[in-house]
């Protein structure tokens, strides 16, 4: 069998110009700030329904709030296979992350379309509405729900301004008592893959617009505090010190080479306290945090283990107090080898090096990894930068993903485990 | 000539005792709080009087607040040395710094006005008032009118009430005008020699109730900013990061390591702020203090300038923006050669190992050296702790010192340069 080479000609205009058409839907002026349930995303939701239509898919939004695009298959009731991303944003958001994995494979779809072209299974393109967590304390509700694990709990919580989860979907239009029938069965689903803008700066300097993603990172972040004793910056010897600044410097220097030395591996101190905080002072007292990411979660424990060895020593010899306080951990999430390896030869068909890298942020393909086999396609973001108004892509960048997500849909062989 | 040895049994308990008295006189309930020229200064400045003319000495209140206690020699007009320390306080202070070196020498005369002992010099003992500079933005200005230093136009500086220091020098019964007229004349002075607790710990450390000031550390104080790139802490490889404060760090390690290669240098980094300030974004800018001291002014200097030169290499090659801005700069008040060996034979008279040490904090004395050769003689305190109510000395260590004290006056040479 020949599959048709794709084409789609100036779909990277197309699909750069569908996300900043939906960049207008935001609650805050000309910054994008597009929080789950909103009128702003309701309204996004209702133009992306337009663009699945257009593209020749069914569209609804579903019990939890995500919009729902299906392209079916040659034959009824054929496996499917997901795709999609999220359309909620952080505040002063950038208008591609998440969005972009919605509009793309839309492109990707209505390019079948108008060839009149079928799979040998169905095709979905979901766009998830609480990947972000913004609105309220909670996370992934959409992509849960598809994978069956969302927590019915979850529905009493609240937003700032005391609205129960519950209720704010209702005012969507949607029917909370059926979100478990959103669930869908493993054996009805082949396989979840998301397009996603990296995030990060590894592709901009590999000189690569797409990239094949190993795993979500797992993640584990502490709190790490020390006592020592604060004292006059200028009459206490260095030889008689205990200075807790002094020993936080040499643990974060310790924890910067542990997280160099492993492919994969991301150790990252971001917040940094000392008390009293006098410029002749010595600092008696200091609280900094550690965010430990890996692809493998085996991995992450080695390197949490061998740090916090390390910052024991450390504390001891100083003659430190040391409190190390886990904040939260979560797994990884390894994508699918028979997947990657799909996405590799889409990626080679088209004229590119397959580059495979990790994912150091969270996606509703987490979620996803509940109810089957994941992967994701990265792609090439501006200076890495994300969760910002500068975050960017090129259109080329937008085409070439796309060129490499529709072959991948093609050449897709539902039999790969 | 055959000198009486100092008996002053009990003086620990006489001078903690007048010590501890003159602590009621605070503005702040059961914490001490004296501020120059306050009501509390006044009555404290009373007390010291009285405590003075019942050592046998003339007391009065000079123009500026001081005052000044005086002993007179063996021969009317004789030079004069001079001794004494400070009386007003930091907020929440601790009893003994600078009084102590008040309740000390006048426990000291007292024993020779009961001896019918004159010197063949006269003896002043100073109070001086302003030397911690909490209520006006002046400090040292009670030694520097002794010296003849003082700026007149420091009269127009105010409080925070707005009061202005010529008018609060009114109101405690002070004529400016005539503050100029309270300067030394160089030929009248032999010496300064000031007592005071080290407020640091090295005394303790070596099991000495005293030790011989070298000399108060001049100081340098930098405000050092790093601007690197703040990204994900998930996306962005460990090799692609520009962390601001993993520089820091790497450069807090430097100046620790650089202080601590040779005697008597310090050098701390009191305060660090790092941006954004989230657990999960990489540093992207760092600001932090450094402040170095060293009894000597050359030495301070190749330690600034070697330690700028490696936060520089440092910050070069991490490809961080460096800025590194000079806050303050004092040099150092070297004591005197032949008054530093006077005081080591009194300590070594009275059985006592003669430790040298360098003063991290500044005293009176450094605005006296402008005047006269200077000295200073530490008592050990309560684990290195001053400017906090924890502030504590033993009465045992303040007899010893008293009867170095008396040992040194009763056997100075004046004639030691």
């Amino acid at each position: 069998m020949t599959l048709a080479t794709p084409s789609l000609a100036g779909a990277g205009t197309w699909i750069k110009a569908m996300v900043d058409g939906w960049a207008r839907f935001s609650e805050d002026g000309d910054k994008l700030t597009r929080v789950f349930l909103s009128a702003e995303h309701k309204a996004c939701a209702e133009a992306v329904m337009t663009a699945m239509r257009a593209a020749g898919m069914s569209a609804r939004i579903d019990a939890v709030g995500n919009v729902v695009g299906r392209y079916e298959g040659e034959a009824e009731g054929a496996k499917t296979l997901i795709t999609g991303s999220h359309i909620d944003t952080v505040r002063d958001a950038g208008a591609y992350d998440g969005n972009l994995g919605v509009a793309l494979p839309i492109a990707c779809i209505a390019d079948l379309d108008a060839r009149g072209k079928r799979l040998p299974f169905a095709v979905e393109v979901i766009a998830f509405g609480d990947e972000e967590g913004v609105r309220f304390p909670t996370t992934l509700s959409g992509s849960r729900s598809i994978a069956g694990t969302f927590d019915p709990a979850a529905l009493s919580v609240t937003d700032a301004e005391g609205t129960r989860l519950d209720d704010a979907l209702r005012a969507f239009g949607c029917d909370p008592a059926a979100i478990a029938g959103e669930a869908r069965r493993r054996d009805d689903v082949l396989a979840f893959v998301e397009v996603h803008i990296e995030q990060g700066p590894v592709l901009e300097a590999e000189g690569l617009p797409v990239g094949v993603v190993t795993a979500i990172n797992g993640a584990s972040r502490y709190s790490i505090t020390l006592q020592g004793m604060a004292g006059h910056a200028g009459t206490v010897p260095m030889n008689l010190r205990r200075d807790a600044l002094a020993g936080a410097a040499e643990m974060i220097g310790a924890i910067e080479r542990r997280g160099g030395t492993e492919e994969g591996l991301v150790a990252t101190v971001g917040r940094i306290e000392a008390a009293p905080g006098a410029i002749n002072v010595i600092p008696g007292r200091v609280s900094f945090t550690l965010d430990l990411r890996a692809p493998d979660d085996a991995q992450r424990a080695a390197a949490v283990a061998s740090v916090k060895e390390k910052i024991k020593a450390i504390a001891d010899r100083r003659n430190l107090d040391l409190s190390v306080d886990l904040l939260y951990e979560e797994g990884a999430a390894a994508c699918d080898a028979g997947l990657m390896t799909q996405l590799d030869r889409a990626v080679e068909r088209q004229g590119l090096r397959a580059l495979r890298l990790p994912s150091g942020a969270g996606h509703d393909a987490m979620a996803l990894a509940d109810l089957c086999p994941i992967a994701m396609l990265f792609v090439r973001c501006g200076g890495g930068i994300s969760h910002n108004p500068l975050e960017s892509i090129t259109g080329e960048d937008a085409e070439v993903a796309a060129r490499v997500f529709l072959d991948f849909l093609e050449h897709f062989d539902p039999n790969f485990r």
